[in-house]
């Protein structure tokens, strides 16, 4: 932490920032300038969260050098976490392909696509059982019997399942269909979700919420850890900027900060991001490309009829020529799939 | 909804678009242009709800005219909703002050306070009694007893408590301190709080999300009415942009859009947008000559010792002399506070 | 300037940061914390623009202190800046209200709306002669014909003459028809045409970029100042966020944040923030009341036949209502206008 | 164009409309339905440009159909566009590698640079004669000697020329050096100069302003092709959003909403989206499978040592690896380099 005088700070301003420091036994070291004066803090910054320097006289303002997550850091785990969902892994060279229709509809629906997807390789079925929806007047999902249509046309197939959670009430009944639960992006700050999820040991796929910054992400993602689950993968599913080309703005970049700021896994979803299906290719190799572990598809037996996103959902055709090029790439990338 | 084709639709494809639309008892006008081919769907829009248009052929998209909110339109109340808390009205001319800590940290922290607002003209006690924080490490309120003492303190000055609910299942608890209900930022889109919370028929604040649109606002407060409560007060309280000079955007403009095209009341949030104190007296007047129906303001006795945000509350002092000001701003347009 | 050390960063690359800074006669205050190591700067910052810290081995970041701006800064001139066009004063207490049609079309236009602004209190004529458009296909102005109306029609009613300026090719020939150039949002990097302005000692309107900084706005303004020209007036005329309900956000806490930190007059573009004449009242209100020292208004005869931004323009009675309101504010605001 | 009419408008207000368009020869498809009637207008939309249908009584909104860009569009030309510059070819399976310093700052970085990209594949050298900065106080470029340098290194190299061009009084002097003009982000929208590059026939570099639409890109594009000049090759460099990991947001997305808009190749410059090295490959390859025509790198003997975005600008070493890798994966994807 460094605090920034102002220019017109007094000495006497200077010593009192200093004494408060050392009340709270931490060091000051003050480098005196010649327009301002700049105090490096030093010691146990947890001694601060109580301490507004900020309000104090002749401050200017206070800027904070470190990142308040520790367990989802790169420093914490320098040689990466593989996320293992009972032999599926994430990670570590091992790309994970997630697909599966926006929402459950029905059986014949959803395990149609379940073999579909696993025939083109998929490993995981996604698919929504809860729908968080804008309008309280659009479909909400099928609840509690979309998770076990989820589990049922997942053994059919042999994939993993993985699907959202949106109530610290239903992690019971939803762990028993799931393998991995997704928060979404609109729970992403959900902060007593994310510590029940944290509690319940489940493998988490955790969005990115569309204005979040990759820094609140980590936050998020410290929320579960620090409660001893440390099965989490983020998902980057697109930004809301001010382009309405696309639904919202995949930050492709997240691969490469995430990288090199965490030591979690980071799959892509181009679905969400574009919002269109012509474009999920494009990103979808891009993501492969740009060193992403894994990518989650929208794919629905006949996109025509989907009661949701229909516009962004690819049929069993377009998907499987888009896995046979995402698997080409991902072997040139020397990465498993 | 008005459905544009593509350049090289051919006729069979828009033959094809009006016989799917006919099958769902919709009619097509039919505008054919020089360039490209309109289609008008007039009929009862929730038919379309499962009919993916844009995925037919040669259609290029899909425009949606009307808004999905309907409760928490002008046109269904266009002399304007006025919100009565046990006597204190929000709207229609009343305007409303509400003041109090960023956090409930102590009976005397709160009693004080409220104490010192009632002085200075507040007619509402805010305080935190659950605190959302981006990371795990930080003060995260005082809980259920943050609740007892803000209705102990506003009880002691003759105030209603209004309180950030952060979980529906907390809301039979929190009902018995609070004369009014806060949804926070984070939660705008938590919908199952939201349905519970229609449910319950307390008055609610709710919280725009920083990058929520004003149409997803309006959508959220629908969810609410949608179950019978259309006791809303919106909140403005900024919105996340590429400027960092502040905490977050204020959106001046929303006051003149809610009131073209809602009739729910709302009131400003100053302090959460500017993230400053010194920045708070400008937006605060901005505010009320801007036509809000009220202000929420974070007040602390100490703010330089404030267990959070400390940076944007304002002592006692300083929110007396901009009370006097709203105060008079707020008399010279006729409106009562 | 701080210099913020990675985790790994060794005792040698400290020492190499050190003796880079003493070799451009710096000073380094080294910060040793238990986590990091964090190095404050001391000295005559200009020398550090050929050294690039962020690429010496264990450095994480370099983070800056001060701002580059400084004729446009606070510091540089406390009491604030007063710019005196011809007697018309913005800032200080003078409040400038600026009227007239987004474009000059014809002598009868902008001279009756001259003379009805001039009538409703207005002291400046705004219109443009050339239009930077979006498309090359729409209307581009009159160009240096629209100058001379202008002037003709400000003679007339009495109204100092503001007209964009959009060539450094074109100050000599405009120069005689304006009393202040308006540099448009687009134009507010162009760099050139900055530095010929501050050349030309002209009084100038310069519009915030739509996706600009306050920061980069300051520097903006400190290209012209550089060059010997003070007669500077900021105008916040909103930036580009997601929110599509206005055509751009207002951004009304730049008052507060310019008050802050600069010593320029700024003035408020309701028109081009909100895109829709119903919300222009209460924009204009807001600006008042948080502390603007002046409005730009655009205004027309016949809004609904004006060539360029009609939906934006108010016809002559509407202003005239408006402008009533605004004279009591600024009056009670103890401003003259 | 689709005239949306407000709930309330009259028979009459309808019938006003309709009398207006047909006074300018356009016809109107009227779709009344139960809540709100609806008004597709087919005609030339050029002779609406005059008239401001959204001031009419009882009209709620107009929704604009058509694109304003022609020539850019992909209808236009729909097996693209291939810009050959005088044999080194961008577009249509021919991938660009352009790479070099951030500014010139003298013969023997700028030879060397030229031989060492040369050696590891590209077939451009940029770098910057006149560099627009944001603070008047940084290094403004080596101007016009800065072209005749560049002219020499690339002769002596072997590679074509491209450099910023920032004045349309400079366009003479400069295409003496250069092979091709780029555009900068901020002057995008500089709509005087790109008329003169339209003028020029100069092949054109079109970078993307950091808050512009794609749409808007493609009217700008518009503006040089309006003029004659077909040469135009766009360029992505980053958008502004609100997250500042990186400095500005790759929009990968661009590359599959251009391919699918516009007949016109795009590039992709990760340097400047990046804002830093460590990133530069995941977005380089990102782009390179997401589809990109070709990629713009910057490129330094010694980055610590540059005088302009040190941070972001990578050595002969790094950049050989990179476009090894690129090289490989442009071959996969049956494209040439």
């Amino acid at each position: 932490m460094v605090i920034v005088m102002a220019k017109g700070a007094t000495g006497e301003n200077i010593a009192a920032v200093s004494r408060l420091l050392e009340h709270h036994s931490l060091k000051a070291h003050i480098s005196q300038g010649s327009e301002t004066t700049i105090i490096g803090v030093v010691g146990d910054k947890k001694r601060l969260a109580d301490v507004n320097l900020e309000m104090l006289p002749g401050v200017e303002k206070v800027i904070p050098i470190m990142e308040s997550y520790k367990l989802a850091s790169k420093a914490f785990n320098p040689q990466g976490i593989v996320v293992n969902i009972d032999g599926a892994k994430i990670g570590g060279g091992h790309f994970a392909m997630m697909a599966g229709p926006c929402a459950v509809e029905s059986e014949e629906q959803i395990v149609s696509t379940a073999l579909a997807v696993k025939q083109s390789g998929a490993q995981f079925l996604r698919g929504g059982a809860y729908k968080p929806r804008t309008s309280p007047y659009a479909f909400q999902g099928m609840e509690d019997e979309g998770y076990r249509l989820m589990r049922l046309a997942g053994d059919e197939a042999g994939l993993k399942v993985v699907s959202e959670i949106i109530s610290e009430n239903n992690i019971e009944t939803a762990a028993k269909y799931c393998d991995m639960f997704q928060v979404g992006a609109r729970n992403m700050q959900n902060f007593r979700l994310l510590r029940e999820l944290g509690r319940s040991k489940m493998p988490i796929l955790l969005k990115r919420g569309n204005s979040s910054t990759i820094s609140e992400w980590l936050d998020a993602a410290e929320y579960i850890m620090s409660e001893g689950n440390y099965n989490v993968v983020l998902c980057e599913r697109g930004i809301r900027t001010f382009e309405t080309a696309t639904r919202n703005t995949l930050d492709i970049s997240a691969i490469a900060v995430i990288k090199e700021k965490s030591s979690l896994p980071i799959i892509i979803d181009p679905s969400h991001a574009a919002g269109k299906a012509s474009y999920i290719e494009s990103l979808s190799l891009a993501a492969v490309a740009g060193g992403a572990d894994g990518l989650i598809i929208e794919v629905h037996p006949d996109p025509m009829s989907a009661m949701s996103d229909a516009a962004q959902q690819l049929n069993f055709a377009v998907f499987d020529n888009l896995s046979t090029k995402v698997k080409k790439l991902v072997t040139v990338l020397d990465k498993q799939m």
